[in-house]
């Protein structure tokens, strides 16, 4: 089919998490978050940070409904926002392509009015030229988090400057990439714990790109609503699993050095940011779902109920990689994907994810639709070559997970770091 | 429009827990849902209804957040769920055709598993076919209502016992509609406050259909999250417009008239029934957005802001039709859609509208890419000759709005009454 699908140009649909009391807007914040942007926290009401922001997110006890409201997150900070923050209930992803004729002036232009439009926004202020749908609910905890793929620096004259992680990823052989759903020179992820909000502002910054930018293509996710669930930490996907286990976390202490670019890297504009790689992961639901429960724990080496190991204990138990079970043979087979995954099995390679899962309506295959359904991956590193590619050169050898797998689209964009107080994002490379 | 408009939206989601806070499931639901379904109330804890529990709801506290997953709506009771019930977060609707050689056994058969299925989910339990994506949240008022369409009747032999309702909606000037997202032999309405949920019991109910039918369209939208706002009935679209003000209310004297159908309509098995009109309305947001705030206000005759009516007062304040300006004109325009629309424009007819908001990407016009997005407009009534059919035919003469709006898809279905405890719904026409 699907006629769901066939009037569309670009993918699309959305709506998960939360933590705050009280109803003074912006009292509390998520504690991940904030953790995250510890620094950037002038709305934080304490100076929680690292272990101790991550024990009292554990601890916390549930916080009043209008909470998700209320919630905001601090748009200036060493880090934009959108990266440590929990993930939100909706999420839009969009690529623009500077106009033709526009350069690094009209680019600068751009992310000025973008930057006061998203601290705007995430401030629970209605933007002027805003639709009206976010009007009654507070911020929601908006983020706008912007990125500069490669094409961006040809584009503005700055060839020069751009970073080495801006490197093309390599090919992959499970890809299956749309290029007119790939790439783009700038790109903007958005989330919000209400779809109101997150279309309000995604259509605001659109609108705000003037004639400055195009909009090259556009997806939407979701995650579970804030309060739907007691699990902490952890995501469910499309296909039932727990997701995000073993993420590194803010109380770790190399979370930075695997998430931001450091000061000290050479380029002061990407100190304290990140690269991004977002993928558009189509999951083969029908041939997954055909598996019995036990065949798919095995492809992923974790227990469906409850996201524990295959090698014993719970969610949070390290992974037994030799662990054996009663007849030799691996409890953790050698192909799933938890052991693929794995820092050890990539020389420590990590990275931060935190995706958002999308339902586009059904596909037509000819034999029948089929969901349009997967995840919209998003990975967060210091460096792409010490994160997603050399994880995702594994996983493409010997991952027995990606024959349920399709990579239609694929994104690399160099984040800087968040704009302090009177800067706008970017402002140091556009103007430096 | 349009409905569309008015799209008075009905109880919308309240923030509106009750009762007790805590966390035993299901001690508390909505009591706009509670009072609309009485009867069927087995988990509402006191008696509540009509006006009281109105009450009860513009008074209550917030409730804790994990209310929002642990909220349960009842399968059985003399109505469906999902016509009365606040408006949820995240909706699917689908339509099925009967497969080819399937007749009235074989839909019965169906019926009886998606009933079963449906309450199963409904009470928070994983269904042994799901997805898993549901687990550890609770059932996050998940519903599921279940429609016939006009061709259900010639498909199983029944075209003898198909009610007057379904006769087939007059065209309309403004309708472009596409007849493979419209209509089909069964409709399913999907709603719950977690996407997630929403799309395990989507995907459930369609691996369910098994052999017995196939998947004709499909559709998801959105409202806004519970506890997003502290504005307790009315929802706000992507026309930022606040809708659903002038909505037929629980606690009116004539509701159930209004919205179901009567015992004593000489088919039993649609008694406590209704007939839900289905429209996808794209709206021009591009044309729309580039009104002056005061425009839109004249075209819709409510002021943006709070819904207030142009002829003065607060959002529920009656309208004044004939109230004039300073310079004679009248405050609420001729061709303004609250007066278009309005139950006395149109002998009394109304409907409960209680639709979702939908955003499906950017299509590609040639001219750049405009926002795939609108409403998926439900309107619930006792008889569509009675309800949507005269307002239609006024708004799609009259109303200054329509000129916003495109009717893609449309589709009328008869939704039977509820079911009662051991029974699937629809078994007294299929078995009767």
């Amino acid at each position: 089919m699907s006629p769901t699908r066939s009037t569309r140009t670009e993918p699309e649909k959305s709506t998960g998490a939360a933590t705050a009391a009280s109803r003074h807007p912006v009292s509390r914040r998520r504690l991940v978050g904030a953790a995250g942007a510890a620094g950037a926290a002038g709305l934080l009401a304490g100076g929680a940070s690292g272990a101790a922001a991550a024990e009292a997110l554990r601890d916390a006890p549930p916080a009043p409904l209008t909470s998700i409201g209320a919630n905001g997150v601090p748009f200036h900070g060493p880090h934009q926002a959108g990266i440590t923050t929990p993930l939100q209930a909706a999420g839009h992803f969009a690529a623009f392509d500077l106009a033709p004729g526009a350069g690094r002036k009209e680019a600068a232009a751009l992310l000025k009015r973008w930057s006061a439009t998203a601290r705007e926004l995430s401030e629970g202020k209605a933007a002027a030229s805003g639709t009206g749908s976010a009007l009654d609910a507070g911020p929601a905890s908006l983020t706008v988090t912007f990125g500069f793929g490669r094409t961006f620096f040809d584009r503005t004259g700055l060839a020069a400057r751009r970073p080495a992680g801006l490197a093309p990823l390599p090919a992959f052989s499970a890809d299956a990439l749309d290029a007119r759903r790939s790439d783009g020179d700038l790109w903007l992820q958005i989330g919000a714990d209400d779809a109101l909000v997150a279309f309000d502002a995604l259509r605001t910054l659109q609108r705000r790109a003037g004639d400055a930018a195009v909009l090259r293509w556009q997806m939407s996710g979701f995650n579970r609503t804030p309060g739907a669930t007691d699990r902490p930490r952890t995501a469910r996907n499309l296909m039932g699993q727990v997701d995000g286990t073993n993420n590194p976390r803010p109380e770790d202490p190399d979370f930075d050095g695997h998430v931001f670019v450091p000061a000290d890297a050479g380029q002061e504009w990407l100190a304290g940011g990140s690269y991004a790689v977002f993928r558009r992961i189509r999951m083969l639901l029908d041939t997954w779902d055909h598996l019995s429960r036990e065949r798919q724990e095995r492809v992923i080496g974790r227990r469906r109920s409850d996201g524990a190991p295959l090698s014993g204990g719970e969610e949070t138990t390290p992974v037994d990689m030799n662990k054996q079970l009663a007849d030799g043979s691996l409890a953790i087979a050698g192909d799933a994907h938890v052991r693929v995954a794995a820092p050890e099995s990539n020389g420590g390679a990590t990275m931060l994810r935190r995706s958002f899962s999308y339902h586009d309506g059904y596909l037509d295959t000819g034999d029948g639709p089929v969901p349009d359904a997967g995840l919209l991956f998003v990975a967060w590193q210091a460096d792409p070559l010490k994160g997603f590619v050399p994880v995702q050169r594994k996983l493409d050898r010997g991952d027995g997970l990606s024959r349920f797998l399709r990579h239609e689209a694929s994104g690399l964009f160099a984040v800087p770091g968040g704009a302090r107080e009177g800067e706008y994002v970017g402002q140091r490379l556009l103007e430096g």
